[in-house]
């Protein structure tokens, strides 16, 4: 994850969210951000910083400063940075001192958007636009902005389980468990498909001659979307949008923040903060006898998923494609090229393709195999046109 | 302690307790022997599994499981072991799929002896018999299995305790100590031979004209028994079998858990957990003013005694004698042979030669030098004529 | 650290404090100093003694133990130790064994001074005179033994500050603070001289025709020594001495022990513990808001100063002085000579220079450039001088 290794310059070349807005008010939050030491502030101008943990002068932890109108001042002996690294005095020096002109402090760009903080840590140059997906902006739903939650194991084994929709039929309908339907609990037609924005996964499931489509989002490196995990028989009979959007962004190799936003139809209220078995809060015995996605993904091999030690099957196809696709990003960066990274065409936002669809009048085909082939079929159909009718 | 080191390889030729039968119950319990991670339980028809931690497919601790009727089944995709590691389904994979015939999870086999479960972790060809020592099923006796309790240091410092007799006239006897009279506190004659289960050593004390003698036992690779450290003229007249069976079973080389039988006559109450200075739960200075076995040992050399820095002295033969057997043991698992193994003949127990003997009518030699090695040819006597009066 | 390093080398020719008098009463104590695992302790009859940790027999740690009228005993086998590491009594042992008389414990001379127990840990051969500081018995002043307080970081971080006395002007005048005036928030003239005893920083303030000269003292290899932080003009117009005397004890590399002596006019309380802002027990966010000498300390580089990593500016020079004073001595250490270590002349005590003094009638000088340079001058005179006036 550190700088210079192979997947840590993948993952810099790309936006990623570090805390919500909320919590970077008077005073400042250290931060460890893809195994590098920061710390993130907001002067009283308003303005977001996001620096080096370490003064440069000598060193003392900027976590203990004082906050000034521009920028914020070391508190040992008073040197004053700007949000950028600019520095802005060094007290005590010569009047003549040319010190602070010669010298910048270590500091990458932020921005804020819908309640969280994002900052770009990779090359200069390389810095891409900062992706507006279409889900950020959808007409008659709140987007509510979600503090991160850390969980202790690598981040890429949790973002695996974005593109396994064969755990829910498992994990998710374990008795006691909530926040998923007992319409889960009857295995899908699982299919996975390239798109624009990276990957989805279809799950697709005969309800008499209704087809229930449900499609997550990947887009590389490290974000997932997924509908609301409710049957939409029971309540709609049409699209949903995604209910989350997450990012798992790794603080270091066996620590990953979850953080993202969720969203909810306007005057409804969307969930603030992790859901049942998403952390590790839960008596233990209760963890075993009702283990949600926290206990599940973390324990994996103790943290860090040793894939020599795996057996992939039939239902790890998405699983693999993902990791064949965050393979091809670190190449691409490693070859000296740019990383695949969803753009939106002509300012306009990025597609995306998370829903729960359902199609009607499709009754079964002759034969269990004819009809798992049709329902796949359905399936592409349904992501291939896209998100069209948004009503 | 780990499979493929010296040590290791020899331990686990040797049945060993890891755990008693009540607390493998309605969840599974993680374990953490001889440096593996491993998971014990009992499925819903009785049969208790001893398994690899980790699920063979993606990873997941097998902690977190559902117990089922046979077997039990990850908690993620819903794979299903057997108690052997047989795997049982593969939900989700296609109907013809052989993964399931192809692949075996790592299980060791265990069983159940009055409330302990005991496992062999070793090569399967060379699996012994499991030893029933004359002990396990004394007439007039009842046997209790004792929860193990872990104490942070390396098994064979405190293995190497139970032929150490002359810390019973120190340690034991500090004022406030208790569980031990202070009989003990005399210097006795020690003496230390090899039996047919192991060695034993022999703690003789001239009392007027009466002779005690309180002989411990030790059987290769981990285990001890001794008698009820009180005077016997006190109270009784004759023989005393061992009030405690214990292993030292290694967690890792720096915590290990002692684990076993306690036994009291039948009508009286056996003592159910630690005694007296066994563990680490009292206050440090009061450990400090009236240390323990826990205190002695467990802080040699901050958890692993390093040899080189000893001085070994002549109280220290029982020690050497001890080590040396353990030595043998190991070098004849390197060389390909079979370790000293204890074993009953003829479908009988193993017998074993724990005891409190007191020999009557024995007035002291004329000199103290001659009534030493009086005392020495009483005990050795006691011991070659094993336990013969149960009475 | 620790044996060997040339650092730790260095620091082994000193008398070093290890705990104060009062903590070491019926109860042994471990100390970890200068990476070394040790155990003091003072038995029945009064004397004091500082032994290697574990017992040369077999290991077990001598913190469990009986106090004797003469040594203490280890608790295991009763092995009877005295203050210099004299072994006097293995009891088991044959009437003619000459074990204890072929064998020493390892042991370090001590000494109590004033409430402190004091350790050298060097070569025999090299044993300095305890050194008498002019500031030990100072007519009018109460001397107080201070504990030892540990802080989590390289002991040179700690050290260093106290031959910087620009951070006074900026830490220590920070809203909140207590313990220093305002009047240090104006910068000084700030000047670094050798002396007999080591180096003083002197930092020098105009007050209209008066100037307030202050002065501190680093003696090597780890004490510093301050005066009062207050304006002297506000309640007095003369000579102050320091308030303080400290080491600054390593542990190890990232623990250091700040101990050492207060004083206070008679008749009044000295400060008996850390200051303000002098440990890390205060709420974090308090910690942030009002940093005091233990967050902008210990926080640097983590820990342990990366000196590659740091920028240091015209107010460093003192730090910079003593970082060579020590490097001076690691290098005379290890060329086989022995280290600057100030010792009194003719059996009086050494002298020292830290103060506050006020000069009187000096009016300001044409510019501020000569100012500067009369400040630095009167500075500097003050220094030569000596503590000549005691009244």
């Amino acid at each position: 994850m550190g700088p210079g290794t192979p997947c840590g310059e993948y993952l810099r070349r790309f936006w990623q969210p570090i805390i919500t807005s909320v919590e970077v008010q008077d005073l400042p939050r250290r931060l460890h951000i893809l195994g590098e030491d920061l710390v993130t502030f907001r002067d009283k101008s308003g303005a977001v910083g996001l620096l080096e943990l370490y003064c440069p002068h000598r060193g003392t932890s900027l976590e203990f400063v004082l906050v000034c109108d521009k920028g914020l001042r070391c508190c040992y002996h008073g040197w004053l940075f700007d949000v950028d690294g600019k520095i802005l005095e060094t007290p005590g020096e010569p009047a003549d001192s040319t010190l602070k002109e010669r010298l910048y402090h270590g500091a990458y760009p932020v921005l804020e958007y819908s309640g969280l903080v994002f900052a770009y840590m990779g090359p200069a140059d390389k810095r891409p636009d900062f992706p507006i997906f279409d889900t950020f902006d959808l007409p008659g739903y709140d987007l509510v902005a979600i503090p991160g939650y850390v969980w202790p194991c690598n981040w890429l084994q949790v973002k695996e389980n974005s593109m396994d929709p064969a755990h829910l039929a498992f994990l998710h309908t374990l008795p006691g468990s909530t926040g998923f339907t007992v319409d889960l609990a009857a295995l899908g037609e699982w299919d996975f498909v390239e798109t624009s924005a990276g990957m989805v996964y279809i799950d697709t499931r005969r309800q008499g001659d209704r087809v229930w489509v449900r499609v997550a989002d990947f887009m590389p490196p490290n974000i997932h979307q997924f509908p609301p995990n409710a049957d939409p028989m029971a309540q709609r009979t049409s699209i949903n949008r995604p209910t989350a959007t997450r990012w798992a962004v790794p603080l270091d190799d066996t620590h990953t923040m979850q953080i993202g936003f969720n969203r909810a139809p306007e005057g409804r209220e969307a969930r603030r903060g992790a859901g049942f078995g998403q952390d590790g809060s839960r008596p233990y015995k209760e963890r075993q006898r009702i283990p949600g996605d926290y206990d599940a993904q973390v324990s994996i091999h103790g943290g860090i998923a040793r894939h020599s030690l795996e057996h992939l099957a039939s239902t790890d196809r998405g699983v693999i494609m993902l990791r064949n696709m965050i393979r091809r990003g670190i190449r691409a960066v490693q070859n000296g090229t740019d990383p695949m990274q969803p753009l939106g065409q002509g300012g306009k936002a990025i597609p995306t393709y998370s829903q729960d669809r359902v199609v009607l009048g499709i009754p079964p085909a002759p034969t269990p195999e004819e009809d798992s082939r049709l329902l796949r079929e359905i399936g592409r159909k349904v992501v291939a046109a896209g998100i069209v009718d948004r009503s």
